[in-house]
């Protein structure tokens, strides 16, 4: 059985199922320190995209004919570590193999009786973490304060909203359908949404969503959406960029309008960052998180693919924005 | 004889002298509280170009037929004020006017035996404060690293340097002529520059003068010279965006690389300004600056035009760059 998912071509572009190859690597023996891991759950994120360039960033470039790794909930089937036992379930950064063997490093047990084995990829895992991180760090609201959300019903836009309406502020949110307009806002507590696949004019929507101006806009997705917020920013705005989707498959360098003198008639501020900048401070977020959502103030969607043999798919489904709420495999 | 300038049209792209219309307007009788001011030195800045639009910006746009308001130090001819005496020479935003009557407000007292009065609009006023508030407060620049600073040969740029230097960081210029390049360097003591005109690939040229990536970038500029220093940025890099001269007079909107994917992959802030953000911290970076005028470590250049008559031309003459630092109208 085929159970290792090679990076096969660095895609050109959108990337294709061909830029991937399943095969079959043997398990080694464990040595004393190791353990083996079955793959339980996948994340797949629109991250991974760049990581497919041989470019510098701010994590090194997979390498071809390598498995390609992401963040993995895995239960350990066999144990050499002292820090971890058969049956605990541990996640962090793993190959996307059925089965793989580890030292533990870089590895963290989740427990299955507090959230589900799921919600450590999305709500509980990286996402909720870099939600926390971007709006309270970087965008630093204040309780009456706007904030828009791009790729809102998105797993990092989501949660994003909802600690928003936790802190007090407006929210708005952008997708790209009815339907995650309408969830957004009964699921998530928006307080308004814009489709910006029906609307023709996104400056003026903009506008007539957040007519007391942006204060804080977080963003997931760069483009012209973004291009079309920067008429609205406000005063000393916060424009938190973390992701930038709309450009990901661009094979020559996005342009857009320029921002430097929007940044200046506004005194605004936009920052990038990746939620590994704050590392010292997960276990901050991991308990506001998982408090907020016992309180029942957080929740999340899920889109849940089924078998390892679709992970590929369940990517580049990520690009034509078919999940909704945070995409994950179960193996 | 003409005592007066008014803004007659507002510009398309690149303003001209008739845009600006000298009239003759009576001067008032004092009333108490009153002072009559006769003008002195008048700063011309690129920031006015924006002020002649009639878009929201920081701050109000001119009106038309009125006359243009910059920094201005004057004498004070008469005074039925109890806080400024005849003889007294005041610093503030004043009327492109020969006299002029004023309560005072806004007008600080400026010492002709401390420094040269046009200093006061320079490196001892605005625009001494913006290097000084920019590189500081945003920038937070830490010994060794690399700055970077666009419009290095001007009036905010070579001060920003010259502190740059006083902070023991490593100081890179962009300028548009050689001669100013050996300016920068023998004068304001930075280490390297890139004459932006005589290079034909800005992308290499800021590459080959960074060998070490750019912490901070100081942009007076922006347009295509900033879009070429953001392929070397380092992991967390400060860019200050202060000024964007290249792209005041377009017509249409600006447009550039999109900058968003470059903030992700380096975890990198762009933040604009504008010095009166900081009106509460002007006494401490006064002290500062003439502290180090007086110990020597800062130089100024300033392009010094005689009189009133001229004050629309040299206006003109910043977006052509005629002058060398500072420039500033005697009357």
């Amino acid at each position: 059985m085929k159970n290792t998912i090679l990076l096969q071509n660095r895609p050109t572009g959108t990337p294709e199922l061909s830029d991937f190859k399943f095969t079959s690597e043997e398990v080694p023996e464990l040595r004393d320190g190791q353990m083996l891991l079955e793959t339980k759950y996948v994340s797949v994120d629109p991250y991974l995209r760049g990581r497919m360039n041989d470019t510098k960033s701010y994590v090194p470039p997979f390498e071809l004919h390598k498995p390609i790794t992401s963040a993995i909930v895995a239960e350990v089937k066999e144990s050499k570590n002292d820090k971890f036992s058969k049956g605990d379930y541990v996640s962090g950064m793993l190959a996307w193999k059925r089965e793989q063997v580890s030292d533990g490093k870089g590895l963290h047990k989740v427990d299955p009786d507090q959230a589900p084995l799921s919600a450590y990829l999305g709500i509980l895992g990286m996402t909720g973490m870099t939600a926390y991180f971007g709006l309270t760090d970087i965008g630093k609201p204040k309780k009456g304060e706007t904030l828009l959300v791009s790729g809102a019903a998105g797993a990092v836009g989501s949660v994003v909203g909802q600690i928003g309406k936790i802190m007090g502020l407006r929210v708005v949110g952008i997708a790209g359908s009815d339907e995650k307009i309408e969830m957004i806002k009964s699921e998530f507590g928006f307080d308004e949404g814009i489709n910006y696949k029906t609307t023709s004019d996104m400056k003026k929507a903009v506008g007539a969503a957040c007519p007391d101006g942006v204060d804080v806009y977080f963003d997931n997705v760069g483009g012209e959406i973004s291009d079309a917020v920067l008429f609205h920013i406000n005063k000393f705005a916060r424009m938190v960029i973390c992701g930038a989707i709309s450009v990901y498959n661009e094979t020559s360098l996005p342009k857009g309008l320029s921002v430097q003198p929007f940044l200046i008639k506004n005194s605004a501020l936009m920052q990038g960052f990746i939620v590994g900048n704050y590392a010292e401070r997960f276990p901050e977020a991991m308990q506001k998180l998982s408090g907020w959502l016992k309180e029942g103030k957080l929740n999340y969607e899920e889109t849940i693919v089924e078998g390892f043999e679709n992970i590929p798919q369940a990517f580049l489904d990520l690009f034509s924005v078919k999940n909704k709420g945070k995409m994950v495999v179960k193996v």
